[in-house]
């Protein structure tokens, strides 16, 4: 039996498409928000659209985070730091916690094809910070397209995987292989999050400038660097 | 007629390359050296490989500056800006400056996986600093692996083309679909560069844990946003 995935900040779009998918392909899924009532219509949502088999539910950030140890957080870049804070002691040791966070300028009023100098150089690297070192943060998932990933089709774009914690970073790359059409593939350590972070506000300028949605894939790899859904 | 391409630093493995396919595809390219003799030594290699009638030559990177508006240059960060300072006086106004410099930290004695933090934001932006304004700096070709571009097989892999000078992106938008496989794009405006440099040491990473030679493509775009070598 698989572990059920905690989406914290799971009613923003990026969190919902994710969610979407993972309880169209069959995982547990807790949507988490800071208002329950909204996780749980959240999770209505999903339901009216896949069927009443999925198994999604709603709760509170915290409960998300305590009923799991398998946790994405797709919030923000403001409010990241806080909210990691706050839900600290819920995270149990041991726990895997994926991050999604870009640093987009337009945290702070500036525009979203630009990025902000996190000190501990990345946002994923400020979140390993926040957290204790029993909790394996990874990033991942920050160049798929909301609009993509909450549409039907299968999602034209790799996700690169980076973690200090080598055990875990197999475990997202299988979950991000639940998606259709993604691949999964690691980029080496935590640190690198910061290049990978960085390419969305790339990938954003050419939405803006051409009217699309956006991804990246790797070439010239051998097909065992790739995780996919195939296998 | 099309213009003389000069290739700065055209002796290294991408100077190589890059020179090598757009003599492949009729071309005349200027290879330059610190050294005339070794640029000459370059350019009678490749035309071993295509054929005399390449129009290929080797001079010094001042005479090949002189002898062209369109410059690219494939050098080491660590010669960059000595370099630029070296040939300014022999590019002449109106010219197209490509710089392909990736930041690596092993300019310093550090890792090609890392980066260094450059002071203007980008190896780019420190070459347009150090050029008159009129002089047109594009950012492009930091993803293109040379052991692809020496070979024979098409590459795949897009070129994200940066530059402020916006008259000039389409100009190297089709330098680089001149190469076999190769797609080019607009990353919008120069600082961009900063994060198309960087995507080179993630690649480099890939590259040395799964023994290949990886590139990148931008998907979900419309066909209007890329030049191809098909139209």
């Amino acid at each position: 039996m698989s572990r059920p995935i905690a989406v914290i900040g799971g009613t923003g779009q990026e969190g919902m498409g994710l969610a979407f998918r993972w309880a169209q392909a069959g995982e547990t899924v807790i949507i988490g928000s800071r208002d329950a009532m909204r996780a749980l219509a959240a999770a209505t949502k999903i339901k009216e659209r896949i069927g009443t088999h999925a198994k999604v539910s709603g709760q509170t950030n915290a409960a998300a985070c305590a009923a799991t140890d398998l946790i994405v957080l797709t919030v923000p870049f403001e409010t990241q730091s806080a909210l990691l804070t706050q839900l600290k002691s819920s995270i149990k040791p041991g726990s895997i916690v994926i991050d999604a966070t870009v640093p987009l300028a337009s945290s702070v009023g500036g525009k979203a094809v630009r990025t902000l100098g996190v000190w501990q150089g990345s946002a994923a690297q400020q979140a390993a910070e926040l957290l204790p070192k029993e909790v394996a943060v990874v990033a991942a998932f920050h160049n798929l397209s909301s609009e993509l990933l909450n549409a039907d089709d299968p999602v034209d774009c790799d996700v690169i995987v980076c973690s200090d914690h080598t055990d875990a970073i197999p475990v997202v790359q299988g979950l991000a292989a639940k998606i259709p059409g993604v691949r999964a593939l690691s980029g080496g350590r935590l640190e690198n999050a910061r290049i990978v972070e960085q390419i969305t506000a790339v990938l954003i300028g050419m939405n803006i400038r051409h009217k699309g949605h956006s991804g990246i894939r790797i070439t010239g790899l051998p097909d065992s660097a790739y995780k996919t859904s195939k296998g």
